[in-house]
């Protein structure tokens, strides 16, 4: 298929799908739950189809020789494909975020305003190995009443479009209009800045994966970006805090799972209280395997417990058993440190005094402040969300943890009786 | 200046404007509303300065042969330069957004969370001629804790740099931060691409200009962008219609103010209603000197007083005394008519009929929808905000008519008593 070709296909989804979201846009919620329902029957129905297609592409990653870790995370079984049916029932339980009514005020001259939430509209997903986004993503976005047009990785896609046309054709049944979910079924590399550059098919490309995914989406894309860039996340020790606290949670935010988004990459503690917290916090780190990379103060205290921290620590996302360590003088200068290297996700405060952590959190430029509470909290299922589609490190439309209401806009809705700018004008 | 003295320039306006947010975001209203009114008293401090500046400008322009439209819309006096002050200090007297806690709970496990409204940061703003806009922009952005980046077109350099100077020196008498309003002091193109590819430093940026402009700007640009394109908006006069009220809100929306984008470019008119309503309208677009034209059934009631409309006239924003007519068989057509060649900015439908107006209203895909009101009222200043930056057209963070509110991101702050993801997950 030639580039030509890959464009044409690729804009005609677009066009299907814009169709697709003015159906779905004035469903109910109980049809749009049934839909939901339909899609998980699908996709137990179409178990065979779906685990077929799945050895097809773990045949190819065993043939291009993908490590055991990401044939493991391609991996499709009876088991996994359940815990995905019932995730898309699970959804189906959740409160439809479309039709709230945000605001509503009447004007002076009687003209109504009514600011009422509904779906954004059609949504581009791109997306890396893991099948299961296939699910996941789709059913989030129809959740919120929006058609989808999702670009896997070459590694899942025969995996992928059997999920996706079991979600489609299990939908159809309950009354999911056509097209409401697409995928391309191709991966070549032009299909996604075709995608990027269809601006008036997508409201929103969300790119979900490594940084050289996001990093190509927003220099093409020319619709809104919701992205998750890194978390390089910090726990700053003040010179008040509970020592046995700070230590625990500093502990957790590294160690409960250190290869996510909202695990603790950087320690900042008050000189005060170093001596202290330090020797005690090394001992669990050591205890855990943690190695620890500290500024000349930490040196100083931890002696050949710690390697020396170079420039680059300091903005590093080691997704891994690694911490880098600064001793500071102030609580000034521990917020300094977080606004200039932090990547404005997650940051904490550990201390007992309240004014000092309330003013801690009101100069820190973070999608998440914590005061007392694990940065791993940072995240749609603790916040009580139900679902998550990812975390934002964006400031606009979408910031920090995204799930439904976050997959929708709004909509003025002015009622009147007749009123002309040239009689009633209030302005 | 050559492309890289030009970009290390304003990279190191990029990154003084974050501190100043960082300053700015920790402000509280007083301190802000003073600022602002230190800021008008600038403005007129600083007459004789920003009335010569604009004498160079107004020169310049007459020397490149500018339209006299042009040099008026250019041109400031003591009149309008004290409306732009006291425009300042009406800002000052509008409620402030930040702070306002826009949801609140707390977890099983204790965990609270609060999701509160905060600065959005940096913003950049790119516009065209008129001076009044620099005053404008950098002040309603500062109302909501913003620092700005202002890079105005060269027609008004001279003018641009004295209003922002007088801004700037004016608030900082009142404790404004350093560099809180920066202006690019040059006009070169290469500034725009540069501002546009400084997502380090530039939270969001907004053009506010021609289409010309927003292409540039949407093309290039690395972080979110809200725009305003085009207003093509829509009237639908129902079977339902009263024809005295139709011929009135057609008449308000496409002659009061013809050359905005709420203003009316198509109308469409149901088919029972056409032969008594289409004469009535035509008599009234006759007398104020409205070209109209029509599709095969409006000639064939009106005659020779409609021209034959063109497949581009559906896709037309006339900005001018100019009106598309289309007879439709059904509301559906009407809504499919819409969803098509509508710039999703305002549209209307006319009708008694309440069950049929909300129809269309729930399908109809535009920022805002209107029942029995003028398009025109689609409006920052009608609907009571107060102010307006723009009316977005985009679905993502604002849509519709922007103020103070649109200016702002929001922030988790989550407190807690030492909570781990060890010991008290939720999920």
């Amino acid at each position: 298929m030639d580039n030509e070709e890959i464009k044409e296909i690729i804009l005609g989804m677009g066009a299907k799908a814009r169709a697709a979201a003015h159906a779905l846009a004035t469903l109910d919620s109980k049809t749009k739950n049934n839909i939901l329902r339909s899609m998980a029957i699908g996709l137990r129905e179409h178990e065979d189809e779906i685990l077929r297609a799945n050895l097809l592409d773990l045949q190819a990653g065993e043939e291009n020789g993908l490590t055991s870790a990401m044939l493991d995370r391609l991996r499709l079984d009876p088991v996994r494909l359940e815990a995905i049916a019932s995730g898309v029932e699970e959804v189906a339980d959740l409160p439809d975020p479309v039709g709230e009514v945000l605001e509503e005020w009447t004007r002076p001259n009687g003209v109504h305003i009514q600011q009422l939430r509904v779906p954004i509209g059609v949504i581009g997903i791109i997306y890396e190995s893991r099948p299961n986004v296939t699910s996941d993503a789709a059913v989030l976005c129809l959740k919120s009443g929006n058609a989808t047009i999702l670009r896997g990785g070459s590694e899942a896609i025969h995996s992928n479009k059997a999920l996706a046309a079991a979600l489609q054709s299990g939908g159809e049944k309950a009354g999911l209009p056509v097209n409401a979910i697409q995928l391309i079924p191709f991966t070549d590399r032009q299909s996604v800045s075709v995608m990027a550059g269809m601006d008036q098919w997508l409201d929103v490309i969300i790119p979900r994966g490594g940084k050289g995914l996001i990093e190509t989406v927003v220099s093409l894309a020319r619709m809104p970006v919701i992205k998750h860039y890194d978390g390089i996340c910090h726990t700053y020790v003040d010179r008040a805090a509970d020592i046995e606290m700070a230590v625990s949670l500093a502990d957790d935010a590294k160690t409960q799972k250190p290869g996510v988004c909202n695990a603790l990459e950087t320690l900042l503690v008050h000189a005060t209280v170093a001596e202290d917290f330090l020797p005690k916090m090394a001992e669990v780190f050591a205890e855990k395997g943690v190695e620890m990379r500290g500024c000349k103060k930490t040196i100083g205290i931890l002696v050949d417990r710690v390697q020396p921290a170079a420039a680059e620590d300091w903005d590093a996302e080691y997704l891994d058993l690694v911490i880098a360590i600064k001793v500071v003088e102030s609580m000034s200068e521990a917020i300094d440190h977080i606004n200039t290297h932090s990547s404005r996700h997650s940051d904490c405060i550990v201390t007992a005094d309240q004014e000092r952590a309330e003013s801690f959190i009101s100069r820190i430029d973070s999608a998440c402040v914590f005061h007392n509470v694990s940065t791993r909290f940072s995240d749609g299922g603790e916040f009580g969300f139900g679902a998550e589609i990812g975390i934002s490190t964006d400031k606009l439309h979408a910031r920090g943890p995204m799930a439904l209401r976050e997959l929708t806009s709004y909509q003025y809705r002015i009622r009147g009786t007749g009123q002309t700018r040239t009689l009633n004008a209030t302005t």
